[in-house]
């Protein structure tokens, strides 16, 4: 089998609750993060809540990463989509979980769109490049 | 223990491969699921990639609904990520599942922040309906 994405679930606990309620804060760490990997990014947007927390998602050429924060528990989820095989993934929870401060991390990563090739044929990953149009 | 949130991963396999082009059905499919299930949405970006395929996402009050759609493989990933206790996930996925006239489908529900909390003690969901700001 082979499969079009993979996706990492990150459980980011005891993380620095201060920067978890920073909404320009988290955006700059994802948009960073997310330019490590090499990864295009087509969108961006984050929104603060009240009382607390931010939650955001940056599209990317190669699917998403996005982020939940729950400052009064010390936690954020954070889930990264990507797809082909021109950057990794683990750059960018690498660096998210450690500007976040988190003392205890939980990963775990899932093959998406899983298809049997025929023999000797690899599965074909759409090319990044073209253009993207906005809806 | 006790979750914060619940992530519904939901691979469609054999959709309406038309269907899977159309950014615009696509965002309209997502919107009226996620309205359907009685979620609050903030905002949503949707984009079609060159030559197929499209990419969106809504962030909801209660966490997030992604789409990827692989056309030339009649395969679309979505994701619903739900907090709190006043909406149905799965009012989401039967919608979308269904819209997109998929005839294979697997779903698996994580649970998200996990949490030992005192006994009698339930874990303490945001107010929902409290003001969202733009970053």
């Amino acid at each position: 089998m082979q499969a079009l994405g993979r996706h990492i679930l990150l459980e980011l606990y005891q993380c620095n609750i201060e920067t978890l309620n920073e909404p320009a804060r988290i955006e700059s760490i994802l948009i960073e993060a997310t330019k490590a990997s090499g990864a295009t990014i087509v969108s961006h947007d984050f929104h603060a809540f009240n009382p607390y927390g931010v939650s955001g998602v940056i599209i990317i050429a190669e699917s998403h990463v996005t982020i939940h924060t729950w400052p009064e528990y010390g936690y954020a989820a954070v889930d990264i989509f990507t797809c082909g095989e021109s950057i990794d993934p683990w750059v960018i929870q690498d660096k998210i979980a450690s500007d976040l401060g988190s003392e205890s991390t939980s990963t775990m990563e899932m093959k998406r769109g899983l298809f049997k090739m025929p023999q000797g044929e690899s599965i074909h990953h759409k090319p990044l490049q073209g253009a993207i149009e906005s809806i």
